[in-house]
């Protein structure tokens, strides 16, 4: 259903199934999965088929329409809301620290919560019809994301950027990448340094893939060279996407955003971090607060299925790390940008909205 | 002759050929390469058969007797020592940034040119006795390095080291290792984390096998971890070796040591630099003199020979970056430890073993 709104998007729609670019395999190989069911969803997000805070956001929002339209076909008359909030709860613990699987999952259950009056039909297309929207939300707000980065630019910057926060990662043109790309189209970017991004190695599988076929100048670094980068090489811009934000503007993203954006303050390098507003967790005070995923050391200790450790050996592996919000100099989301955010600030912003909207 | 010393020394001598273990294929498979002339030996040492800079010092002095037993049987009577010393020449272009490749051929040189009036058996004789204390002084050091080292440890300590520098990396029990190893026999040690050190992977392949016969608790971890294990995990003490200490106290060393330093004087954890003398570099004034070596693109682009990134992608990959020496808490030498390194420290350190010896 999406597929025209961006050659690379990595969630696709099909009334009864999605379809899934299997990410572990770029850019050797491009294979999709066809996705029937929320279990076979889970296990998708969880095994990283689809990565990248939006996307998955995405892909759960249609997880739950495959839910409901299972859970409605097998159950007798109304037993299966019940169930099916079950299937959203799975949903959410298929990744613990990306705050757009829970708003996008919540805001789906919202969604039949106002419907609960309606038929089975009519809820089934309700829910139908809002995860369509909320991927076209993400669209939406990726091109204004961009807009409002790449203003933030001057001529001939040089950018760092970690992980992948384009295409692959959301519903639309990316986030952090997205700027990226727009501010090149725009004539302000000189070079692009991508991290290679352990142990994943989205920067130089998923970044240079998308830099490339877009045209823009990208070399690949291994991420422990980012202080050296910059030390010697005169970058700008460090410019990250995120998987949290908290009310205060700490920032959770893929482990080593941390290291990057200190050593960036350190260089006197600005920091960009690029969210749609759904990324934004009014809830959690600080990423004090935030569930910091730990998964298995093998993922540090092979690559693509070949051991590199000695067998036995054991490995500390945390996918994501906190920045604090002292260490963002913009915070550029679709409603707005944000300079040196904190609390006061994103409350602002979000009540600014809230009151527009009201 | 050297296989006593240490039952994980990767150069052993053997009278007319060198033995070298390669660490390329660690601890996947132990494969030893017998080395009999020059060429083979820069070959290896180009080709990271051997790695660690004072490992690299001695295979390049037992180079320079094979490269003389081959010039005196090929030449006619004295003709052979210009021959000689460009072979050496080409020996120490192999690896421009670590200094003790340079400093063990230019020792070698006054040695032959000491015994400019003896017979050839003398000076080919001279030669590889001079090799052998070159490998038998990098033993002795390790041994010091370690006791002055893990004296300034307290009790419990949490440690992270960066690339390898055990005795895979010299003649001996260590640089950086050494101290680790050490403090752990002394009960100082309650948990090391060792960067997986990308791109080449020492960390993972070779400390963490290292660490592991020692019966040392290891974590590996991505490098760009560090930060964020030093904010959550209490760590004590950044200990790295290096492959040159320049005049002023800078530190060229493996690509990520830089970023690990910075983020250790930021989170307040102590930071010891460990080396040989011979990895001294009087006459180099400051880091900014030191040749970093740039190396190509494809070991970043791949992962132990599996392409990662598209074809035709672009990386910049400089094996080497330098930490200032303002960075450096404790630079530990054979000759003694300096708190706070700079060049009126280093200098006095170098004068008072001059006058010593004199």
């Amino acid at each position: 259903m999406h597929d025209k709104l961006n050659v690379f998007s990595p969630v696709t729609w099909h009334g009864s199934h999605i379809h899934l670019l299997d990410q572990r395999l770029l850019p050797r190989s491009e294979q999709w999965l066809q996705i029937d069911s929320v279990d076979a969803a889970i296990e998708a997000i969880r095994d990283l088929v689809v990565r990248g805070a939006p996307a998955i956001g995405i892909t759960a929002a249609y997880a739950c329409v495959l839910a409901a339209q299972s859970r409605a076909a097998d159950a007798t008359s109304s037993g299966w809301h019940e169930l099916w909030l079950q299937d959203c709860q799975r949903l959410i613990l298929a990744r613990p620290t990306a705050v757009n699987l829970h708003w996008a999952v919540a805001s789906m259950q919202q969604c039949l919560a106002d419907a609960a009056q309606a038929d089975v039909q009519t809820q089934l297309q309700k829910l139908q019809q809002h995860a369509v929207q909320i991927h076209a939300q993400d669209v939406a707000a990726n091109q204004r994301l961009a807009v409002l980065g790449a203003e933030l630019l001057q001529a001939r910057s040089r950018v760092l950027t970690h992980c992948n926060t384009g295409a692959l990662a959301t519903g639309g043109i990316g986030t952090a990448l997205g700027v990226i790309v727009r501010a090149h189209q725009d004539g302000k970017i000189e070079q692009v340094f991508a991290d290679e991004t352990r142990p994943w190695l989205q920067g130089s599988r998923l970044t240079e893939w998308e830099l490339q076929r877009a045209e823009v100048p990208c070399q690949v670094i291994i991420d422990s060279a980012a202080a050296w980068l910059m030390a010697t090489r005169n970058i700008d811009w460090l410019i990250v996407g995120a998987d949290r934000i908290t009310a205060n503007g700490d920032v959770a993203n893929k482990i080593g955003t941390y290291q990057a954006m200190l050593v960036a303050r350190q260089h006197g390098v600005k920091t960009m971090v690029v969210v749609p507003w759904s990324t934004v967790d009014i809830n959690t005070a600080s990423g004090a607060e935030v569930e910091i995923e730990l998964r298995q050391a093998d993922e540090v200790l092979s690559f693509q299925g070949q051991r590199v450790a000695r067998a036995g050996a054991q490995a500390w592996n945390p996918v994501f790390d906190i920045t604090p919000a002292a260490l963002v100099d913009y915070l550029v989301t679709e409603r707005g940008v944000i300079a040196a955010p904190n609390q006061q600030r994103i409350l602002a912003l979000q009540r600014e909205r809230a009151s527009a909207t009201a």
